[in-house]
């Protein structure tokens, strides 16, 4: 039985919903990677009260409590103090955490404001360590066989603590094997659909399967600590499933086109409408991209569709700047502009306005131009502006993924 | 005293970090603003007895529980079940969700798969409201002055049915002020430094002062019930530091600048290196983008900055594709190529590969080039790729804000 962990996160921005709460999922994965999956989160407000509680109700029913929030300089951030009342141990001022601020500051060619001196205070017994991104050190409190963590909430500095301090204290006191998680990403049937193929597969009852409808598809993860069994399993339901299946695990859509691509040794380029780049900022998430994406045009104006993508101005005046026969001449533009091997294209209306009966708001069309053949599709999606824009971006990414694979 | 919310997120998924809880943020925000701002939120697994001791914590402690996830019709979905054992409340087969289901599938010309027969079975003395949108219904169980919800956890279905149905009700049973919220959005200062320049000031009690540092700048977040004091608190707070500030609220960057280019009538273009299309991407976040933005060109490759951008190949060989000087050409390039009133440029190395002692991993390169002058900047971002690029794209904008303000 591994050690229950327990996460809060404190600050009244995560509950007003004005801050995604990324620090759980980047906390979340690490610490399930070391085999100390997160048991529990709570999020509570910048209030005295309200934190105690929270450390009450953690720190008796787990191992390891990590508190993230509220370590900041200013008046709003109470967690140092609040730990040190709910530990009874007073704070104490340590001048060489100090000093290291003032360093940070100095390196920066900066005064060091006087604000920052309550960084240095630390609760008695508390370990500080050293932040090297920030001003905020890291917080660290051992009773018996229970551990405490306190983490300022910027990602950098929670992730740099985590890493450079934690993460090792945590491996060595409690090694244990990690969690086996294989993610099986799909694309092109809903969940109800793949749960019907699978039904009847038996799972071994130590491997646990979740279903993760994502935006505009579906995940399926397995997970658990027998990595046979999990990476086994995968197989036969990859097998089943193999036509909706492009990838696994840590994949996204861009990683696989790069794999596929730079193995294939072909070059892409893109001529983004509805999506406004974000196709391509997808495509260059991926250190490496350069090695195949030559780089595209964004022809939100229609006078860039003609200027710069040599659209013919009779195809936009009877088909519409939305339509396949736009987007085929688009991907054919944008290839023989960048001299690549295959042009994609994106031309669509992603709302609120600009929809009409024959066009709702989500129509949008895709082409893929190469030297052989130029195809072309035309989508409804739902959902709002954002969503219609991230599955766009997403699906010629896919797109061009079946029809290299299919070409292999 | 406004009625107590909590909210309980349910997923394994959220725990093992591999899905970021938008949902939290969304019905936070949505909640704020009919002013029953969230008091607490626990995230729990998918576990009949984890459940039951978060809906023990929460339905003791507040007057109104929302619940989200494992409500779909996969195995791993034991929310309903266990919300009914519980409350004590036998599950009923309701005909008319049945009939809800099938009609969903066939308007997408599919067969019903029979797992989702389930989604038709409702806890005993539950209201079930109809899902538009999605094929798990919402729940809805009252309990002298208490009540609870249960929402499917994905995010559209979640939102559709609280719009449509729960924020009604609890605007009819829990009539109160919203709660008002000016958040200022700075950029270019550091949160101590603002904090010191901000020292001294006196804050009425009832308003609440948040600093909440967004990568690579900060917001100050003002909050409370007295709408008078907030806005003036803000508006003292704001001629204080008057030229970091570039927003309010539910400003992004690209919003204030298209607000900037509308009244101004001016047009603008984009050549992305390095940012690969985000930058395009935030701008056309925005609906109504259109009205400025003319489009760019993704100029990964340095091929694309000479044969379209037309860079001088002598400037890219002198000065390397990421100095001012290929910044500067890029910009004047984009411009006469869209024929627009502004050029933007970006160039810069994101990492992790391609840094020099010269220029590490982080250096960006800006421009902005206009019919009167073409003017540089060189800034060297910390992060990783991720945060880099998004600096990147952001600075463009803010710089571009700056510029045009300044002429103004």
């Amino acid at each position: 039985m591994a050690a229950k962990v327990c996460i809060i996160n404190i600050g009244n921005e995560l509950l007003l919903g004005q801050t995604v709460n990324t620090n759980l999922n980047w906390l979340g994965m690490e610490l399930a990677s070391i085999g100390l999956p997160v048991n529990k989160a709570i999020i509570v407000k910048d209030e005295s009260e309200e934190i105690k509680q929270a450390l009450q109700e953690a720190w008796q029913d787990n191992e390891i409590v990590i508190v993230s929030g509220g370590l900041g300089p200013t008046d709003d951030d109470i967690t140092k103090k609040t730990i040190a009342e709910f530990f009874g141990k007073d704070p104490e001022f340590r001048p060489e955490i100090w000093e290291n601020v003032q360093q940070i500051f100095k390196r920066r060619n900066l005064e060091t404001p006087e604000i920052n001196k309550s960084q240095a205070i630390v609760p008695k017994d508390f370990t500080a360590f050293e932040n090297k991104v920030g001003t905020a050190p890291g917080l660290y409190f051992q009773s018996r066989d229970k551990k405490l963590f306190a983490l300022p909430g910027v990602p950098s500095e929670l992730q740099y603590l985590f890493t450079g301090h934690i993460k090792e204290i945590l491996k060595k006191d409690y090694p244990s094997d990690a969690i086996s998680i294989r993610t099986i990403h799909t694309w092109g049937i809903s969940e109800s659909a793949l749960a019907e193929k699978l039904a009847g597969l038996k799972i071994q009852q130590d491997v646990n399967l979740a279903w993760l409808p994502q935006t505009g598809r579906v995940d399926l993860r397995l997970y658990g600590a027998d990595k046979t069994a999990i990476l086994s399993t995968a197989e036969i339901i990859s097998d089943k499933i193999h036509k909706y299946v492009w990838g696994y695990d840590g994949d996204s859509p861009a990683k696989v086109l790069q794999e596929f691509c730079l193995r294939k040794n072909v070059t892409i380029s893109l001529a983004e409408s509805c999506t406004g780049g974000l196709a391509g900022k997808m495509i260059t998430d991926v250190p490496g991209a350069s090695g195949y994406f030559n780089g595209g045009v964004i022809s939100y104006h229609n006078a860039m569709k003609e200027d710069i993508l040599s659209v013919d101005s009779s195809v936009l005046s009877n088909f519409g700047a939305v339509s396949e026969e736009t987007a085929r001449e688009m991907a054919l533009g944008v290839r023989k502009l960048t001299k690549s091997d295959f042009g994609l294209s994106i031309t669509g209306i992603a709302g609120p306005e600009g929809g009409s009966p024959d066009k709702p708001v989500g129509t949008v069309c895709f082409s893929i131009s190469s030297e052989k053949e130029t195809i072309s599709k035309r989508v409804v999606f739902n959902g709002d502006r954002s969503s219609i824009r991230f599955k766009a971006a997403e699906y010629i990414i896919l797109l061009l993924i079946e029809y290299v694979g299919r070409e292999a």
